[in-house]
């Protein structure tokens, strides 16, 4: 669940008036290269038939994705400075959003795995209410909710498993100054609440933290990113695509790690073209060659190193 | 080479008003837990035998210190911000370093391993030409003398095998938006100039780039960093001294992996205390269990995914 938009970005490197974006839509195309995807979000009349065949890339189902009649799809227009890790808002719309008001299908009550994309937290937990049987939920959330709906947003993080945040966002939210002292304190708010926290840091990559384990995963570099926008998303797609494909096998290390890494590589995709072009056209042979590339990125074989004393 | 400096720091966890500092005595004391080390620089009357004997640390030599009658000692003071990822500089006095002339010992100059800490590019030459028989030479610089001495420094990144710099000041010497780009600007400066860079990302890690190889590491996550100052030099330390310890065995892959490994760990010790507190007193057991944890943090066991077209 979570934003259909249109956008306007400009980049050093071009700019798009208005096409295709929104935290869902880029997490679907990214989720639907791993495991069968549920789009659940609120469109206005101007939203086309374009526009939902985009959303239906690889068979993800559109039935909750609700036309709402005289609505206007939701709209975020942006520009990003040189070195593409400043962003300026220009313009939010929060449109058809403004009174949505979720009404799940069965079918998407009844998911498995759940994802609650960046909006106002009590859209969140409403969704997250319907949706009963969901055994692996995440959610992502921005610095606005902390700053005007903070308490929401804590009662809404008490009810996932996975929060994932850029690491700026941990530290305002919690007040600690590095990563892992935040992420301790969100995994230390309560037995319902997270058991993983997964620390988004944009181009450095990111980092996922548990009771009793670290792994931190680098960006795929890359000589020229066009256009970061739902970069962010694109990961969260990967990371529980990758997930709901391996419920057979439950939630090890080795699964949460590979989560990193497939979304890692698919964000990757998704940076060096606009808005959702990448991912509509990318193989699983190429995911899978960055995949691997990033296998090889991370490690190291031990020397055995004489140290003095 | 390097400075050998008095900082005063402030940071939000306290505050030293002169303590022992410098580019050098931090990888000095870093290095030294690897191979022996010579530090070249100069002090002033006013650096006491306590000062000597930390520099001593683990049997490192200080014959080519150099003491100027009536000088004073490099001074720097700088205060740090509420998450540490920003410090402003409040006085930089380069005191002896103003009219150093390096003049180094025949022991120093035949020296078969070679970093040059960040000072003036043209200190940086002077040494480099006085130790020619240096197989391995690593350098770092800063912003400054990207903005008032280009040229030289152009000249000297020329003359050494491996660039360090922050990731920011490789695009900002290169003009080139992401750090993959930079680094390959900086490899395609010509055959005799270096074969890798190292991109230092702070509180994120760092990357190791080469004409085919790609390395990144996380930095070790800390709950608390007390004090950042020094840790790119640490890293330097701990970097380059593993690369001494292994000259029998060449600069493999391995190596180099090692080398990021072992100055990040070095680095983590630095900056959980004031200066160079820390890293008087590592102990071997300490730093090969962080090295250990790193060895675990970046790397995953492909799972077979079934990817979706």
């Amino acid at each position: 669940m979570g934003s259909i938009a249109f956008d306007a970005v400009r980049t050093p490197f071009g700019s798009r008036d208005r096409m295709l974006g929104g935290a869902a839509s880029h997490f679907a195309l990214a989720a639907s290269m791993l495991h069968p995807v549920r789009i659940v979000g609120p469109v206005g009349d101007d939203f086309g038939e374009a526009e939902m065949a985009v959303l239906r890339t690889r068979n993800t189902n559109v039935d909750d994705v609700e036309q709402v009649p005289g609505g206007k799809t939701f709209f975020w227009a942006g520009v990003y400075g040189d070195d593409l890790n400043t962003r300026e808002t220009l313009e939010t719309a929060l449109n058809v959003f403004e009174h949505f008001e979720p009404k799940l299908s069965p079918e998407s009550q009844s998911a498995d795995t759940l994802f609650l994309a960046n909006i106002q937290p009590s859209l969140q937990l409403e969704v997250r209410r319907q949706c009963r049987a969901a055994r692996f939920v995440a959610m992502d959330s921005m610095n606005l909710w902390i700053d005007i709906a903070r308490d929401e947003l804590v009662q809404m993080i008490g009810e996932v498993d996975c929060l994932m945040l850029n690491d700026e966002e941990l530290r305002q939210l919690t007040g600690k100054p590095t990563l892992l002292a935040a992420a301790r304190e969100v995994l230390s708010w309560g037995p319902a609440g997270p058991s993983m926290i997964v620390g988004k840091q944009g181009e450095h990559g990111s980092a996922l933290i548990t009771a009793d384990d670290y792994f931190s995963i680098p960006a795929f570099p890359l000589e020229r990113v066009v256009d970061p926008t739902g970069a962010g998303d694109v990961f969260a797609g990967g990371f529980m695509g990758l997930i709901a494909s391996q419920r057979e096998r439950g939630l090890d290390g080795d699964v949460l790690r590979n989560a990193m890494a497939y979304g890692t590589a698919l964000a990757s995709f998704n940076v060096e073209q606009f808005g959702t072009e990448a991912l509509q056209s990318a193989t699983p042979e190429a995911v899978a060659e960055r995949v691997g590339a990033l296998w090889r990125m991370g490690r190291f074989e031990r020397l055995d190193v004489d140290l003095i004393r």
